[in-house]
């Protein structure tokens, strides 16, 4: 696979302090690229808790089967992340892979298999060469750090241009704690989930159920609101480990009014995330921010804006920096939930072109013009029916994602 | 806008003969293009009665309207159709538009505004020029012939890179009739409806209720099976009107055994218009047929055959020749649709590649790397759940799809 141009949508990735609790390494076990790290493995304390979401898509992978079943206990010692090979489709082998995986992890860090937690992306329907990640697993287990943080970002990537990570404090009753997330995705990318993979991690001591909460809800506002190509991922999962490594006050099982600062923070690092994820969009050149308002309820104005981030048609006009409005009408219009065509109004880059169903008398396109030049659009839509509200996030659709996809195997 | 390259996919325009009651004439009328027809008038007997199916987009063109208004008298006189302004988001200018010509047209044929039929294609949001539709009119009107056709099917061209029509006779009660259609359309192609202009004229005597069963029948199993790009057009008109000038037995109003003939050649014929479309979606350079079997509904297998048609991924490895079936499992999985991973089955090409949920033992890509070069690609899908069967055509996403979307209006 040639090497790909990293995406001028990217951003830095940012300093990564030691959180208590979690130790990161990264290796080249080689199971699919050359001269690359592929294998991720992260070590948490003991009595660390975990929440879990996962594809709704019908044919998840063989890990996303071993979590699902792994996050019934709420704990976890470890996590394996390959990249390379998406371990889906492989019927009977594909399950052994897991449980030899998780085996074999379960041993170096020493605790059951069912406190380990796995993730694989790349391609699907190829055997996991999976004695090629147990051979490299006490290397890994050896290599341990605290600040492995920027390698294991970059060891869990796949097709993805740059590494992504983000980290945040939050105070619990006025102690710090922190949250830490890597997360890779850029093809196969739309609700739910919207990525391939991410990780959290916090120092907090947050009971399993009250994570699993705090997870769903961010996921929510998030990863399930962002779409590169409404194609849905088999392998996708996100996963929130608590350490409880850094002492503050105890945590009630259904997290409560304690764990509002924690919620807001883990609600922005996980939009961070998504949105870095968006980024790098198969071939992204532009990032696009689509504000649905005056739906007849939040979920209607979701499912409008997400309409609108899924089109082709727009993504299109939007990479060739062509603001073909109509196209926005048509993607509203496409998206099955109660619209008026006389009371919509559509603007771009803060200028409205359209208002209650006809173009806005002397409406000056130059403004727009020079908005769609830039690297981040905005599209405001506004349906006139009710106070339903809903932001996505997409990026354009261009040249380089079909290069990239009409590829990828070779 | 630049010349499009004809589809590599093109078929040849059938010979189209006279059917009885029905004239045809194309003119330029300035539109939007230059030194090109982008109007058409057809004149049908009196007495002639209509059916028509519309896109469920909730943001439909002026000329939809107006339709759905007309359909409800069942007879038609004439059909006006311009290509370059849609004449949607257009406020009461676009209904003006409509009314005007409506207006200017049953003068010319001496019947009423409402028996006129009205479409328009292109643009979205400019105000239609109707003042040059009027002015054109008489001269239309006065260069009708019965072997127009040819000319027709090319003056509603808009993106479409080469014309679309096909023909057929049917018996009724041992009576030969004729229907023969025009279509046009390359993107914006999805259910419902598939394309975005479709006008089919039979000589057959047939009352409207009939028509209008007949006509919804066969655009579920034509139109509404394809796809090019999962974008619904604010435009798409199928319309089918029987002269009634040749002589056969009456045909009662609710159609019934007499009709059975007609309605397999009219099914024939809509699906045969429907592919030419779909080889002519924007930037195709393979038509692509998944048949999906094994499902626990028919309507479930057409969402899963759909859902594989809409996928990016899938439709850019088949551009990129890659039997990448891994997208198809994917595409299944999304679908929301009934599935186990475990009893699913997937070929191309002839070839079953993946059996009852994993690669088949000694799978030999060969026969596929070739059938993958082809220009006609089959892929298959067993979910081995049910007896639910379905079809659906689409098309690869190229290079070609980015190049005319991004530019469609500059």
């Amino acid at each position: 696979m040639a090497e790909l141009a990293v995406s001028p949508l990217a951003v830095e990735l940012p300093e990564l302090p030691p959180l208590a609790g979690v130790r990161l390494a990264a290796a080249a076990a080689g199971i699919r690229y050359r001269e690359r790290t592929d294998l991720v493995l992260a070590e948490l304390a003991p009595g660390s808790t975990v929440a879990g979401v996962f594809t709704r898509n019908r044919c998840p992978g063989a890990p996303v089967e071993w979590c699902r079943g792994a996050l019934k206990g709420g704990r976890a010692r470890a996590l394996v992340v390959n990249a390379g090979n998406a371990n889906v489709f492989t019927g009977r082998a594909g399950f052994e892979a897991t449980r030899a995986t998780a085996e074999a992890t379960a041993q170096l860090v020493d605790c059951k298999p069912r406190r380990v937690f796995l993730a694989s992306t790349g391609v699907i329907g190829e055997t996991l060469p999976h004695e090629r990640l147990t051979a490299a697993l006490p290397g890994l287990h050896a290599a341990l750090r605290a600040d492995g943080w920027e390698a294991a970002a970059r060891g869990i990537m796949t097709t993805d241009t740059f590494p992504k990570a983000a980290t945040r404090t939050a105070q619990i009753d006025g102690d710090t704690v922190r949250i830490t997330g890597i997360a890779k995705g850029s093809g196969m990318i739309a609700p739910d989930l919207a990525t391939m993979l991410c990780f959290v991690f916090t120092d907090a001591k947050i009971p399993h159920a009250a994570l699993q909460k705090l997870l769903a809800r961010g996921v929510e506002g998030s990863f399930n609101r962002t779409t590169v190509d409404s194609d849905t991922s088999t392998s996708d999962t996100v996963l929130l480990f608590a350490t409880g490594a850094t002492r503050h006050a105890r945590v009630p099982s259904d997290g409560g009014r304690l764990l509002r600062g924690f919620a807001r923070a883990l609600d922005d690092l996980l939009l961070d995330l998504a949105l870095r994820v968006v980024r790098d969009g198969e071939g992204a050149q532009k990032l696009v921010r689509i504000d649905v308002g005056g739906a007849v309820t939040g979920r209607s104005a979701r499912r409008i804006a997400l309409a609108i981030a899924n089109s082709p048609l727009v993504k299109t006009a939007i990479a060739g920096e062509d603001a073909n409005w109509g196209r926005i009408v048509m993607a509203v219009g496409k998206a099955g939930e109660p619209a008026d065509r006389d009371r919509l109004s559509v603007g771009i880059g803060g200028t409205w072109m359209a208002r209650d169903g006809g173009v806005v008398a002397g409406y000056d396109e130059a403004p727009v013009v020079a908005h769609m030049k830039g690297r981040e659009i905005r599209i405001e839509v506004d349906l006139g029916l009710g106070r339903g509200r809903a932001t996505a996030w997409t990026c354009d659709l261009t040249h380089a994602y079909i290069d990239i996809n009409g590829s990828y195997r070779s």
